[in-house]
């Protein structure tokens, strides 16, 4: 996923985010207002997938294939971190 | 959670949204990018709690102590649809 | 969902489980334990969606038309917490 | 984390999960029940993230070190998919 793909889709989540401000200012149904934000949950949680997929197509593979093996272990170790996130482990 | 604690919330993840997309256009590291995104999700998640906590505390039981038993039946529906959103059911 | 079929739907949880401790146990490959173990989880979700909607439907409804203030409070607000650790906000 | 502290793990989920099936035939309160199948979804994530952890040391070190294009592109591949089904993205 290039930096313009990226970037298109951050702008539509902000765009997203300001539609359930306008809803909230027009007194929206609650309902209405937590499914909107549970789809921008999804776009976000799809966007650090693209990115997680391209880092561990360059950046990831840049340092296991390293000398480095402190660099190797922190990125390694990056991975786990996001994964814990991601599952709220 | 009043509306203007709700828009402040907004306006809060808007903001951050758009710091992310100046991390994205400046090449900031993948990790620290999917941090930011993990980060606002969890500001959502805590959004749409608050939201959820007023919507059971009002238009909930209004439902449920009504008389209208196809209106109770969709209120309840309705947590259940968003319970099974949250957990990805 | 009857008692009943939770049990069905808990012994096949239960029997998922020792087929995970098998695959450990003869060394299968960690990527596909963790594919069994996420599926574990998702019929765990589907479950506890299950039995939500059951108590939304009993107890909730009973608790928001009683007279009981304390006991509706406690109710609605076991709802918000099942919710937030499902959504882990 | 080596096999028997998995295999202790997955024994211990084992018996929490048939202690919820004892819950649910002595008619448990709802709640709870699913307060202790979200204990359980909690202790399988923490060991997902213990298998990956290992995996991502071990199995994808060697493939990404490999002269095997294709077998690191599978490897690379099976982590953003455990990735995006614990994102659920």
């Amino acid at each position: 996923m290039e930096r313009g793909e990226r970037l298109k889709r951050l702008k539509s989540i902000e765009g997203h985010v300001r539609g359930v401000e306008r809803m909230v200012e027009e007194g929206a149904y609650c309902i209405d207002v937590i499914r909107q934000i549970q789809a921008i949950e999804a776009a976000l949680k799809k966007l650090s997938l693209g990115i997680l997929n391209d880092h561990l197509h360059s950046c990831l593979i840049t340092a296991v294939q390293g000398e480095d093996s402190a660099e190797r272990e922190r990125v390694l170790s990056e991975v786990a971190e996001v994964y814990a996130a991601a599952a709220r482990a």
